[in-house]
């Protein structure tokens, strides 16, 4: 089913919005223009989701006046497409197959061929390629290069109800993917079969994006980022399935570890593991209640890391609490020691504690939470209690 | 099935030879090293598939002495996997979650802390994101910067029996959804349901990367990068099939263009797309055989042309005619007018012209070309007529 018919989009007037408070914060930085390259902050300023080609696509913003979009083109049509070109806020302008399409930039940044603006501090967007970075860098050689998230992190941090909506939409969906997985066989199946079967899964339930699909079975399940293997389940593995990707252009990202018994009681999970597993569901419950306006983020760090350190855990809890989600899977805010920044409503973020005992096994538990005005408003609604199934 | 039980991969060995040929060619460019982020030169140089993320994962490689694989801890397990780094050609330096990553380039470029070695000419990856470019250019101040595919573009476009291998794997997986898809219920279905059909047969052929499914039907084949939308397909419509992504590291790429008469003669394609189409059909075959080393990219791209021009088709062919395909869905080399360089034994490219009527219809053909000794090796085996399907 085509979720788009079940509810709306991002409402073209936001784009309108963006643009303007991008303007702004551009003027209050002290830069002459900001140079967007194809990626979240294209689609977070004019809802332009464009094939991330070797061929120059780039929004030219400055502190007034229309932006421009340059594009190849044959991305023309969907181009003018975009939201914001087709409201009039952006102009399209389309190169050849054959034209330097970086040779477009400096007469749109100086204001034409009489040059009235001598850049003196061009923001890149943070994803763009080297390939575009060096020769604009040549195009502009008087001028210092840095990165748009100097204006548009925080922009892009905050989300409002229509992206939290979306974000919400992509977390049910997934947390109907893990439970499917967790209802049906496992034995005798290899971490990359049922890896396939994730990304189907996230496929039929609306993602044009089937991201990522961690399955890390037995001793594997110690490795955080394990890719699925050829490793066959039996009964007696833990099962970590740290799934998503995007839907609607915002991210899924669930984390639920499974004990797979075989259907054999004897096969299932030993006291440690249950201990450590107690452990951790204590640790993730709670950074996730200490989520409130102005905390700070390496707070929800710290809240996670304390009860696993006051088990003993502490040196194998290998990785930060968390991330930010929305048009990309990782974004600010990041949940780690160092980053003072006070969380704001509208943050957008996994807590995902994880705890990893190197050749034993490991476990983790991660959900995408909001940072409501009252407190954490949690996204995904899968059990996060142990998952013990048979699996066969 | 898991393809990988059918056929082996890249040798581990290949990759000490690549590692040489890299340091060869680093010295013979003057640059003193090469500084590869994740991606297909990463892939091509050292077999280590990392993940995109926002953690610095960086191959550092100077002109003599072992190459360094930085990579974020978490991330340990998996780059102490990749095959040059199993053989000992790569040493890997792990960092926590609250390191400066960045910090770690310099002393390994200086030779240590006694630092022996000032560059004066670094060269990073061409998809090197603008996150670590600057960074990377404020930790060296006195440093050039320029693109690694100065010296890794020749390297990477010529393919070994092994690439090639996978290559027309891939491309066969790719035929066979063609033909799935051709042979099954289209009409009242809309491109975004197909799109999705496309997606997990590519991911049950065993592509791991379910990369594009572009399905343009009716007036919106006269778009070349059309996006699946809810338009439903209906009997009379042309239909353009551009689908592919990776399998086992290598990219498929395969379009053809059906016509979907819904069972009805009279529905049947009017004879001027017949016409419009066998121009096409006689423009791929005579630009495909073509093709032979020695001969310029670029009169592949004319060749292609020319049929299509003398039948008054000209302006509505708006596309290079090609693009190389490896470890990277486009890569070197172009076919495209102004890129002389001759074809090499090896060299693997799409050969795709179109036609494209705006508002009324279109039509692509689409093969993956290797570049042989005597002549096109090529890999896609689909027919290339007109696909005339009753689609019910």
């Amino acid at each position: 089913m085509a979720p788009s018919k079940l509810s709306p989009g991002i409402p073209a007037a936001t784009y309108g919005a963006r643009l303007e408070m991008a303007r702004r914060a551009l003027a209050a930085d002290g830069g002459d223009g900001l140079l967007v390259g194809v990626g979240a902050d294209l689609r977070w300023l004019t809802g332009y989701d464009a094939m991330p080609l070797e061929r120059l696509t780039m929004l030219v913003l400055l502190r007034t006046g229309t932006p421009t979009l340059i594009a190849p083109r044959l991305e023309a049509a969907p181009a003018r497409l975009a939201p914001a070109v087709a409201a009039g806020a952006v102009a399209l302008m389309a190169w050849e197959e054959t034209d330097d399409a970086i040779a477009l930039v400096p007469p749109l940044v100086t204001g034409g061929s009489d040059g009235r603006l001598r850049p003196s501090r061009l923001l890149v967007s943070d994803r763009l390629p080297a390939s575009f970075v060096l020769p604009l860098q040549a195009a502009f050689p008087e001028a210092t290069f840095a990165l748009a998230s100097a204006v548009l992190r925080t922009l892009r941090k905050v989300k409002d109800a229509d992206e939290i909506r979306l974000l919400r939409a992509a977390a049910h969906a997934a947390d109907r993917v893990v439970l499917a997985i967790a209802a049906g066989r496992l034995v005798g199946r290899s971490e990359a079969d049922l890896a396939r079967e994730v990304r189907e899964r996230l496929t039929a339930e609306g993602h044009e994006h089937a991201g990522f699909a961690i399955v890390a079975s037995g001793p594997n399940s110690a490795s955080p980022h394990h890719d699925a293997s050829e490793r066959v389940i039996e009964a007696g593995d833990p099962l970590v399935l740290d799934i998503g990707g995007s839907m609607r252009g915002y991210g899924s990202d669930i984390t639920r570890t499974l004990w797979v018994t075989g259907g054999d009681e004897r096969r299932g999970p030993e006291p440690e593991y249950l201990s450590l597993y107690g452990t951790l569901r204590a640790a993730q419950a709670q950074a996730t209640a200490a989520v409130r306006p102005g905390v700070p983020a390496e707070e929800i760090d710290a809240m996670a890391r304390r009860p696993i350190a006051a088990a003993g855990f502490g040196p194998y809890f290998i990785h930060r609490t968390g991330h930010g989600i929305g048009l990309e899977e990782h974004e600010d805010p990041y949940l780690v020691s160092g980053n003072a920044e006070p969380l704001e409503i509208g943050d957008a973020f996994s807590v995902e504690p994880g705890i990893y005992l190197e050749g034993r096994y490991g476990a983790r538990i991660e959900d995408i939470v909001v940072c409501a005005e009252n407190g954490p408003d949690v996204l995904n609604e899968a059990p996060r209690d142990l998952l013990i199934v048979a699996g066969v």
